[in-house]
């Protein structure tokens, strides 16, 4: 069973976009996910079609309606879907690479992108929706927010990376930020490759790289380095 | 003057993508900013044209060459290029709105995006790049966290907004998550719109906005609660 993702947006226009391409793009060529995006306006009413209104109590901006959205939450995901249904809002609980690795061992997801000024709190309730961020600061929409989380989930689905790419040293995967990384030419500008990584000596390498990890961590990101488990 | 935005990338069909979208892209339009693209490749040597090699020292994944990086970014980036270079890395320092805002008032930005296991560190040093982090996981590749980094500061400039889309009580711009909002209809599913919503009376609505804000930030954040300006 591949992971299946939904997304439901003004904008379906803009999907696959990044997740089209390279490694994320030939997984869903090769079936390991699969992506159905569904325009919020076809489950609108009326001569207008309209998905938002003014906000209650005023104020700037507009408000998606939680009809509208009841209706195209309710059509692609009937009430024994198994898939957590996410809201991007930067309200929500903060994207990490554990949340990420979690959704990459479920069954997908149903992603509900916002716009305007946000949407009608009572849909956020009547269907458990998760509110889920990817950082602190305020984007034009949902659809970027997404692609983000769709893009570092995916890559986690087991047999998307090749063996090629492991990702057991990478950022986050063992509380600590990435080593640096260096290729030819061995002499860039008067700068030489650091010469214990053109040793030979994997034991030193590993131990190096280790060393530098540590340090990076500890000088640029402090919050990570005290919350690292101990090992 | 308008906001230049450069990106270099071996991607360049995925932009502008969500920045190509209602406000943001209509920006673009009106001449607030602008997007240009360069694409890596042109900048190899050789019969391969090879952008990457493999790690010094071993390792899985490929590396982004110095000397092909060199060359693209001084070609678009000149020595008295005001505006700052940017790696978009999961070792970067973590953007905030802040730090969006700080750019929207900027000059614009050169962004290289990263693929593969990364880039060599000598690079990173000879030209000066900000590394810059979108959040705590990993991505495929730079490009979708360049768009993340450009929407939320694009948005920012001034007169990319309408006064409609007043951003002075969204997330983040004081400290606090934003208040829920409601629209009609006013029953949905036997849940009405909270009464002080409909009441008028603007002073008890703009109190009763700020607790919501307040305890939403308590609760569901803390770690910004904590950091909350005094006001």
């Amino acid at each position: 069973m591949s992971f299946k993702a939904d997304i439901i947006t003004l904008f379906p226009e803009l999907f696959p976009g990044p997740l089209g391409a390279s490694v994320i793009g030939r997984g869903q060529d090769r079936g390991l996910w699969s992506l159905k995006t569904t325009q919020l306006r076809d489950f609108a009413s009326g001569k207008h079609r309209d998905v938002d209104d003014t906000p209650a109590g005023g104020g700037p901006g507009m408000v998606l309606r939680a009809d509208v959205l009841a209706k195209a939450i309710d059509a692609i995901s009937p009430e024994n879907d198994p898939r957590p249904k996410l809201l991007m809002s930067p309200r929500g609980k903060v994207l990490t690479q554990n949340m990420a690795r979690e959704l990459a061992n479920g069954p997908g997801v149903v992603i509900i992108c916002g716009r305007f000024e946000g949407i009608d709190q009572r849909i956020i309730e009547a269907r458990s929706l998760q509110e889920i961020s990817i950082g602190d600061y305020v984007l034009a929409g949902g659809e970027v927010a997404a692609m983000v989380l769709l893009e570092s989930t995916i890559r986690l689905i087991p047999g998307v990376l090749g063996a090629q790419e492991s990702r057991d040293e990478e950022s986050f995967e063992n509380g600590l930020l990435e080593y640096p990384h260096f290729t030819r030419p061995a002499d860039f500008e008067d700068h030489a490759i650091p010469k214990i990584l053109t040793s030979g000596d994997h034991g030193k390498i590993k131990k190096w790289r280790r060393e530098q990890s540590e340090n990076l961590t500890r000088t640029r990101r402090p919050d990570l380095w005290d919350k690292k488990p101990t090992s």
